[in-house]
């Protein structure tokens, strides 16, 4: 992804491994500063998933990977690894796909660092690819909804739901972007941050402004990630993703999810199954370390919502755009 | 409305007037500390409206028809002050038909004072009305969304949405309310405040996480209340209101707007016609003075929108409960 460094613009990932140092971009420290996060076990790697110095399901794959791969090059207990690994946050598929992944590759005695890697240029591909197929649903002049962060943070580089609107943007569209700043975590900043990198125009807007501009036919198209999506389409992403899908529906604007094929997971039926995280209430109650609530005010903090697969337009993966009812070719591959 | 102070409980009003000082909780100190602010003529009352001090439709209505009535017994120009007071706040309907009655009962001869307070009774009369009638609505156990802040704070004492639920816990209903936090300015605070001065068991939620409570059936209605309702029954509230009432729509949740009958605009045949305040972006930009989008970012901030009357289960008034084909039988009274 583009960032600027000291006024000079780089190409850099949001996580990537030198030599036995997985090196990643400070999430908990954007958007006000580009700071950098060295993970140097295992221990470290639980810590940086957990409190979200990463966050965004593919790019927590990509970093329990790496992590893995890591306490193989330390000669460090693996099932320990994957066991604490695992305990870091419960809803998305990624971060367990990709442990399996890596288990499954040392059982088979392949290079750990080598099958680490392949895994990741594999997601980034799989993002180019979204962007590339996803960018043809979106017309010039298109305004496009998103919510929280599925870009390149999200994803080690181009994101899920941004890569379309990159390339729209490469491919000299002319488009604007409603970003929903995303409470509890505002990750719509780090949207925001992406898009001014990129040069792409756009307002951020308060959760509760979406379907006004909705109603008042402002918005052609709404794009999101997913964090796990079930056989039947229905899937979980961040809390406020289903209240966007129902207002596009009322306003009869065409919602995708952009999503790589492995965050299907085709053990689970419907979206019911799907185990949602409850966070601390800290994150309602306070706001960037500021109490906003009084003082014995108490809140609820579900980080995920179910979304039906009936108020999905399509899924925009790395095979092209696939609607609800070919979710099980998907498998067969 | 019940307020703790010095861990007494008194009973005191949103706004009241002392000699010719009007009086007024300082609703920017809350829900942190109970601070009263003293408008000493029409500027200060001009500013208390514009910015917050006072806010809500009848509230600022009652800080209005005080204004008035300060100027007349400090013998200042009335036009003028009406028309500084007028250009305050934009959206709702109670500032200026609060205005248009001190000018008419000043014309008519009567004592300004006396009918500056016969205005606030009257408010006040009719919001326990609205919690007398509204409160049939909730049954035992019932769990209650409500947002923004239709509280006593909006409305000199009792509130509007706030009513039913304060003589539904004085009836010694079982009740719990969903507090959306409604950003970007979140009087949801404010509304977590006054049900801790009542005793009233509550959560503050993200606004995004409204529609998850809904789909887990753990709402069972939704009250709020109107900035403006035009005679149709479409109606203005705080941004975010829109989304509640699709949501509460798509999962078959009863949806009611308490408002005094004053709030009703004979005027406007529908909602487009309502004009929508668009506000600072620094109010999303920001969150109580500290920035969280990045340096360069912009928003959007509509600060109200429009729920179609469709969307709407019944109006709650002073008059009983009215579905929207009942609005014009309002007027003729």
């Amino acid at each position: 992804m583009k960032v600027k460094i000291k006024n000079k613009t780089k190409n850099i990932r949001t996580v990537w491994m030198e030599k036995n140092i997985i090196k990643m971009i400070d999430q908990r420290k954007l958007p006000f500063q580009l700071k950098f996060f060295n993970a140097k076990n295992y221990n470290d790697v639980a810590f940086v998933i957990k409190n979200m110095v990463v966050r965004g399901a593919p790019s927590i794959g990509a970093t329990a990977v790496y992590g893995i791969a890591q306490a193989v090059m330390q000669k460090k207990n693996i099932k320990n690894a994957a066991k604490i690994l695992r305990k870091t946050r419960p809803t998305a598929h990624d971060l367990f796909y990709a442990i399996d992944y890596m288990l499954n590759e040392i059982r088979s005695g392949n290079d750990a660092k080598t099958s680490a890697e392949r895994y990741v240029e594999k997601l980034v591909n799989e993002c180019k690819k979204i962007g590339i197929y996803g960018e043809k649903l979106i017309k010039n002049n298109y305004k496009i909804l998103t919510h929280c962060n599925a870009g390149a943070l999200a994803t080690v580089d181009y994101g899920t739901a941004l890569a379309p609107i990159r390339f729209a943007h490469y491919n000299k569209k002319k488009i604007f972007v409603f970003v929903d700043e995303t409470r509890p975590r505002l990750q719509g900043m780090l949207t925001s941050w992406e898009l001014l990198n990129e040069g792409i125009k756009h307002r951020v807007i308060a959760d509760n402004a979406a379907g006004y501009f909705m109603r008042q036919k402002m918005i052609d198209m709404v794009i999101v990630g997913a964090d796990r999506i079930a056989k039947n389409g229905d899937f979980a992403n961040k809390i406020g993703t289903y209240e966007k899908a129902i207002l596009a529906k009322e306003n009869s604007i065409p919602f995708y999810v952009a999503a790589p094929v492995s965050t299907f997971d085709f053990g689970l039926k419907n979206g019911d199954e799907i185990r949602i995280e409850e966070r601390k209430e800290d994150e309602v109650l306070c706001i960037k370390g500021k109490r906003v609530a009084p003082e014995k005010a108490k809140a609820f903090n579900p980080a995920f919502d179910i979304t039906p697969k009936k108020n999905v337009t399509g899924y925009i993966t790395e095979r092209g755009i696939i609607r609800s009812g070919e979710i099980k070719k998907l498998k067969s591959v």
